[in-house]
């Protein structure tokens, strides 16, 4: 949906002062109710979208510069020093670190990247030598624009929730009004359950669902996702060994009264971001959207599912903030709410302080209309960009086709898919096992079989810092060119 | 052990630039090595004594003010107001609620405490007809302590954390640094498991020791503990419906190599405050050491034990950030935590902002030599002198027998146990509900039942606000004399 400046202005307000927002933004009919296609661009996002290109330039220049040390002699000098400019960057770390690298938390010595090496991470590691690590879905790519936007800190006073607490209604009302915002997902007339990571609420989810499903003592409820899957599906039921549900390798089972079926859709899918759908007739379903935002694939319609059905959403792959650990579930039942809620209490319990700063973070984003949101789409945008260029002529790997172009409800542009993943399969004899392949020559991405797919595919994450995404594009040239 | 002032404060100093504390602090001969018995009080510490006693005056005096409604005038001045003194506060919030309730975060108005009510929370309910609420462990008690010390606050940079993280090293130095300077656990040769909250570790120890003891598909390994114990042992095993353990109600298990048992010690033990030691030979040990600090009993010497045995702490029963879900694990046998660990990953991942916070929190009570355990010492200690005082005549009402006092090394005095719950029996036959006989009188606690004892015990927290405290105690005046 577009965004009324005024209206949208008033729920930031809101909740500055901690109430909810006003319940006429979140109706099923606003959602509906779309104004006519309208641009509302702020000054600020061409500033963004000038730094996003700068930033660009300087990462191809980092490039240009590792091609000129491709015989082995290393770059000594500091890119972003020669180049004097520092774009939307504040934090001193990264400019001790020469751009390449970054100070952590309580460290004294720059961490560089992939590729870069030395005190200051100015010396660009021959880029046949070497090695990319592209096996997690870690979204560093969201790093450089938090470092940019500092006043979005959080301050957690001494005294704050002495005593327990439960999930805040704050961060509540945050969650609903950025759906609202996104246009990505219906809210009205279902309970958000937040928990401590998307991951705790799949489990909740299938802890909920064969609970009210299962004939105790007779049969767990199978939990299925068709191939390929997230590999980190199957571990709830292994490594607790409950007799509550059990993950269902192979062939799609046959959801009955009597043999309960949990399905888990992943949409965009990860490895391949193919927006899926509910494929068993009858089954609970958990879709798992941690990938549904502008930035990885276009906004049709928001998503709004009936009771059988729950929909998982993260703070990690929106702004970034993984170590976080907040996700949240939308969910039209309330007794399964409550049996998610109940996992949660049980699993850890409502930590405060890092939905304190979701709530912050989230606010953020929607009281300056999601440029963090248009930062990383421009990204990614760019790095399919880059990566149809280096797959078009090549014999050795074949990327995944995305689904067509369509109407986005953010951009109000027809947009394509920009998944966080590229799902390669190796061609070629010579790369039977497509991981080992790719590892041997410096990029180390997950194998298929972790998918439940064959060895012949190998996924590589695109969510990395942009200047480990050029030299992995750099590294993808010489793969395929090989 | 005592506290060497330039030693710990070079510990501090290590620790706010991130590095690790000195080796040598850690070991166990500094442990032993105790200095000549001398009082180290801080000039603070007199300051912090006067300011307790004159919060207490102020609750004597409130409670004072109740008697004069007993026959249901309501005392409509405010007490704090007419005193005219606010010790120790700094917020404007307990302020502008009279003292006797607080504007929690996020809210307008006052949350008035028990027995208190009125838009400022000025004005006393007859304490004849007002409920106490005394049935959890919400360490309400810190709260005070933490609005006189604003500046222990934390930031959180907004590009803080960016991707996933672990454990934070830093708040395991001051994990170790902190347990040096109580003096209450050895830590060296030993690893720390950071988790969301004790009972995930708890839940994270039955799943380690079940793990390696169990054989699979033929025998869960039995989790025991003692009657009377805390009611959330049993739920790990319950609600989760895992093959690994199972709780084990009744007479206590013999330990074998085929059928392993898992035992659970809490000492001082909730609910009755017992210093408990293992009772099953052979048996694997979680030793729940949550109230193992000085303010809820003496510290003679420091835990230490063996590859078999796990202690377990949390942030709760210490600073009372219980809504940060920070817990900890000393663990001797390092397949034991990495199973540990493991399970902390699957079930929510490590936050990242409770950790830095905890970490900033516990710099703190390491850099002033721990007031705020003094503090709550203090407060603990009144509170059993109150306590006893009441009792002392009573035919209705019995408490649990306290262990002798004994050398305490954090004060390097002989001290009393004062547990964090009292455990009450009630004596008279129309008080065969002891728990619904005192609800009757508005003192809601927890009954027998849920700790696996009989109908005739009650359990009351001891942990509120010093208003709460002083209100319950009014009221179980009335109940011993009724």
């Amino acid at each position: 949906m577009s965004k009324p400046s005024s209206q949208l202005q008033s729920i930031e307000q809101a909740l500055e002062i901690g109430q909810a927002p006003p319940r006429e933004l979140e109706t099923d009919s606003l959602l509906l109710n779309k104004p006519a296609q309208q641009a509302h661009w702020q000054p600020t996002k061409v500033v963004l979208l000038l730094s996003i290109a700068t930033i660009l330039s300087l990462a191809v220049l980092a490039v240009t510069l590792h091609f000129l040390s491709l015989h082995g002699e290393a770059v000594t000098s500091s890119t972003a020093q020669q180049m004097g400019v520092f774009p939307l960057l504040t934090d001193d770390s990264r400019i001790l670190c020469s751009m390449n690298g970054i100070i952590a938390e309580g460290e004294k010595s720059c961490s560089c990247y992939d590729c870069w090496q030395g005190k200051d991470c100015s010396v660009g590691t021959d880029i046949h030598q070497c090695n990319i690590t592209a096996d997690s879905g870690t979204p560093l790519l969201f790093e450089d624009y938090w470092l940019a936007h500092p006043e979005a800190e959080v301050r957690v006073r001494a005294s704050f929730h002495q005593g327990y607490g439960g999930p805040l209604p704050q961060l509540e009302a945050a969650i609903r009004a950025l759906h609202a915002q996104v246009g990505n997902a219906v809210t009205d007339g279902r309970q958000i359950v937040i928990g401590m990571g998307s991951s705790m609420l799949i489990t909740a989810a299938m802890y909920a669902f064969s609970n009210v499903s299962r004939t105790p003592g007779v049969q767990a409820t199978q939990v299925y996702s068709a191939i390929p899957y997230y590999n980190g599906y199957a571990w709830p039921a292994a490594y607790y060994d409950t007799r509550l549900f059990e993950w269902t390798a192979g062939a799609a089972p046959v959801a009955t009264a009597e043999d309960p079926v949990i399905e888990i859709i992943t949409a965009p899918n990860n490895p391949d971001g193919a927006m899926r759908n509910k494929t068993i007739e009858g089954s609970f379903g958990v879709h798992d959207h941690a990938y549904y935002w502008p930035q990885f694939a276009p906004i049709p319609a928001p998503v709004a599912y009936g009771p059988s059905d729950v929909a998982i959403f993260t703070l990690s792959k929106l702004t970034g903030h993984a170590g976080s650990r907040i996700g949240w579930a939308i969910v039209g039942d309330e007794s399964i709410a409550a049996l998610m809620s109940d996992h949660v209490a049980r699993a850890s319990g409502y930590v405060q302080e890092n939905q304190l700063r979701a709530t912050h973070l989230l606010q953020y984003v929607l009281g300056d209309y999601g440029s963090v949101i248009d930062y990383a789409r421009e990204h990614m945008q760019h790095r399919w960009e880059r990566l149809r260029t280096i797959m078009a002529t090549s014999m050795r790997l074949q990327m995944q086709i995305l689904e067509a172009a369509q109407y986005d409800s953010w951009t109000q542009t027809m947009s394509s898919p920009a998944p966080a993943y590229v799902w390669l399969q190796c061609t070629e004899p010579r790369d039977q096992d497509c991981y080992q392949a790719m590892l041997n020559e410096g990029i180390k991405g997950r194998p298929g079989p972790a998918f439940g797919a064959g060895a012949e595919y190998n996924r590589l994450e695109l969510l990395m810092q942009p200047a480990v995404f050029e030299s992995m594009a750099a590294k993808l040239e010489l793969f395929v060119a090989n």
